[in-house]
């Protein structure tokens, strides 16, 4: 951290900033210059313990340099991590392909679907059994019955099953039945669910809140892995922007931003950024382009059934035909 | 809802449309312009079932005509709610103001804001127990002793006391010391905590989330009310833009907004928006002058030693001074 | 400015640093922490030349640290300009009130808005004559005729005058006939525009830019006054969020947020931001109370009729009543 | 347009709005809900010209259905345009690639870049002669001797010359040296300078606002080919959020909505997005897989000399590493 005096403080200012910092046991090094003073803070700016140092006398701001984050840092595992999920590794040369409908609807419906996905190349069935809606008249999910059809769904093609945990007091059902968690957007600093997950242990697929910056995801990262859970993956799904002609801002600069700062694999979802199942495959093919480790795609056997977000929804063969041209772009980046 | 057909629609595309909303009970009435036609359904559109019309053959967009929440919207009640918290009424003539530090850090730290807070005319004693950090590794708050200690300083100064509670679980402990619930930006889109907080009855400050529209923010106060808690504040604390001069920007037209759409009253938070402690008196006076219901203003004995949002808390000298002020601009808007 | 060195740097990349600013000028201040190695630059960093010293070996990030505009910054004139238009000031204890309809239409129009604009107490008359329009097939103005009915007005009633002026070419004609010329949003970083008013002397009310930050803000007021004409006023205006309930959102922490930063006048446009006549006077008081210099309002002496912009113009009566209301906030934070 | 009535309308609203309507020449369909009366009005309704139904009373709001931009969109093109640049077709199945330093600086620079990509396979040079820069200090371009050293550079080596106008006083001189004009993003709403390049009949690179919507664009791109000139090409170069990892954030879903909604070719601008040059090519990347038909890349013989933009501006021998991969995503979508 670097603190800047204000061109008016005086010697006894810069001086008392310098004997905060040492009763917390941090150094000093002071650049004096003809607009103002910096005082570079030398140790870990935890010791600070919250003190906030833009409150003392002739200080006009304190500008931070380094991350809080550690785990979750690229410095710490400078080759990056491979999560592995039943076998199923995530973050190495191979993509990894998730896929499945909206929500679990119906025994039938998530067979289909898995059956579809399964043949277009995925090895992980997504399907919501609790959905967090805006309006609490919408459907609100299947609930646990969501998790037991996706699992069973999940068994008979030999699909890995990756479903959302809305609440701390889920994850103990949810982990009978799951074999990643997913984190929803929405609940991206709900710091409870976010240790409760960790203690788990399972797999968990963190999505980016749609409002936070890359900065916040990697820190809500780091309260899943400082419980002693590495097996984090990543999803970007689209930022809130004032363009409205999509459902949500694919930000694809993610996956090169988070290559570089983190060793967390990074996925992406075509699907809820792009709103409209038109814009699915140019957004797919966008992210694996742009680096990303894989992708979670919105499938459903019949969507102009679908009691959510239908309108975003491939078919089993649109899925198909995606799968080709992913395979070819994969191919073009050197993947697999 | 208005369903707009493409120009190449033909009209059995028309024809299947119209069918489809005869199925599901509703009604339409067609318009058939040079350029295109256009279906308006009527009847309520919650009996679709969430099936998406847009995925007809033929259908170019639907326009949403109708906001989804009911209990909150000022059609319900015309006249406004008022809601009363320890006998005092917020939403009435007079405003609430609610004051007091960022984090509950000791027994004489949040015994000293009281005295302050109370003797300078607030009639609530805020601060958190459990803190939602960014980081793991920031201060988390002292939890249920936290509780504790606000609970006492309110009676000891006969404050009413409104804290955030951050997860299910304590929601009946903290019902046990908190005559008022707060739920946090971060928690505005937890479905499963409002609904918790609307059984438990209590009533509930909401704020509104840092990407949320206003639309968002009455449909999150609907999952309180539809659970049969009617006595929900609103609190407007700034959303996220591109701007970094303020740490949110106010959205201070959310007041007329709010006031125009919803019975529910609101309040402003400028600490929040202001992130700084030079910019909370202009931006509470902004918030009073729009026509907000109340203030929630972060006020601490010491705001050099406070272990988090340092930068932006007030000392009690400055709030006493914001408070005339408050009350001059009160007046001149016909308010007390 | 601050140079942050890689965790991974040699001697000989800091030595290189070191070097580099040498060369151009500067002085270097090294702070040497268990983290990374820190270098302050010494003296105007503008020797540099645009050189970017972030892509020397070594070298993590550069953090600025002082603002890149000068006359336009608080610590130029710390008392803070006064512009005086016609015998007003801008600025001073009294607020200034500029009003008049969104676009001249007629004469007739014109001269009902200046006399009913006058009546209720403004001392500035405005109304678009070019007007700038999103679509090339709606109404864009009177042009010249335009500007000439207006100052017609203006004279008729005793009001000075301010209208947009949208290019350099019009520079000269528009200088006979206004008092202010105002810059648009859509213009602010039209840096030639920018100029040409600088170069002519007359005062210029400077819209913000709908995705400007305020540092951007003043950076192109600096354009103006670095032509050698000071007579700036910044008018914010609302920008562009994700939050459609309004046309903008008005960003009241503008008032003090400028007022910090620099020594120019700030007024507050209530009717762009809002986009709705309902929401104008809550505005346009919340402006006052956070202690904006005064207001620009759109007022037509017959709304239902306007060409464009209709929604967000007030009626003369409207206005009348706000002035009142205006008058009480203004004496409540102590202005006049 | 749909006009929505408000519950409380009366029929005499009704009939009003009805009555205008006629007055201009439209027709009104009625459709007659549980919850509201919708008018859904037939004809053009530019007709109205200007006069806003919302201010009529019992009238909620008006929806818009269709767009106002015709000769960019795609009904009246179904097939899409190619548009011609001496000789180079954008927008057909070849990529079109445009590549040089962010300003011109020297005769010597300009020629080693242009040597350097046209080796690498670019068709277009570009390079700024007029630089539009946020403070009024920093290096604002050599001028009309830029634009002479781009045509010298760009006829010695086979290559098309792209450069940006900044006036409209630019336009003639600039036609002289220029193949293609570009409009950068600070201009997209300068509507003078868009009609006078539309007179030009030179064709136009038009790059996206930083926070225009893509409709609005659009409506910018009308200005153009409403004044005669149909060679238009947009440029998607990033937008202004929240987030600060990047310079801006790249909106790659720009390539496929405008592909559906307007005849024009797009490409990607990925240097300004991005704002580093190792976000680069990812970027590029995600941008032709989205389905660009080209890229604009800054590329410079030697970055850490540059004058402006250093940080984002890619090695000849980057740019040409760059070109082997976007060589293999377009044949992996089928293009060249």
């Amino acid at each position: 951290m670097i603190v800047l005096m204000k061109k008016t403080a005086t010697q006894a200012d810069v001086d008392r900033v310098v004997a905060v910092l040492k009763e917390h046991g941090l150094g000093a090094h002071l650049s004096v210059g003809a607009q103002a003073t910096l005082i570079g803070v030398l140790g870990d700016k935890s010791r600070l313990g919250g003190q906030d140092l833009t409150l003392l006398d002739g200080v006009e701001s304190c500008v931070p340099i380094l991350h809080s984050y550690k785990l979750a840092s690229r410095d710490m595992t400078p080759e990056g991590r491979v999560v592995t999920v039943g076998g199923v590794a995530i973050g190495g040369k191979q993509l990894a392909i998730m896929a499945g409908p909206c929500a679990v609807e119906s025994e039938a419906q998530i067979m289909a679907a898995a059956e579809g996905v399964k043949a277009a190349g995925a090895q992980f069935l997504r399907g919501g059994a609790y959905k967090p809606r805006t309006s609490p008249y919408a459907f609100q999910g299947l609930e646990d019955e969501g998790y037991r059809l996706l699992r069973k769904a999940g068994d008979a093609f030999g699909l890995r099953v990756v479903s959302e945990v809305v609440g701390v007091e889920q994850v103990e059902t949810a982990a009978q039945y799951c074999d990643m968690f997913q984190i929803g957007a929405r609940n991206m600093q709900n710091f409870r669910l976010l240790k409760a997950v960790g203690r788990s242990g399972v797999p968990v697929l963190l999505k980016r809140g749609i409002a936070s910056t890359i900065e916040e995801w990697l820190d809500a990262a780091e309260y899943i892995m400082s419980e002693g859970n590495g097996n984090v993956v990543l999803c970007e799904r689209g930022i809130r922007t004032f363009e409205t002609a999509t459902r949500n801002t694919l930000d694809v600069s993610a996956a090169p931003v988070v290559k570089e700062r983190s060793c967390l694999p990074i996925i992406i979802d075509p699907s809820h950024a792009a709103g409209k199942a038109a814009y699915v495959a140019p957004l797919a093919l966008a992210g694996v382009a742009a680096g990303a480790d894989g992708l979670i795609v919105e499938v459903h056997p019949d969507p102009k059934t679908a009691v959510s977000d239908a309108a975003q929804q491939l078919t089993i063969p649109a899925f198909a035909a995606l799968q080709k041209q992913v395979a070819a772009v994969a191919a073009a980046v050197g993947r697999e």
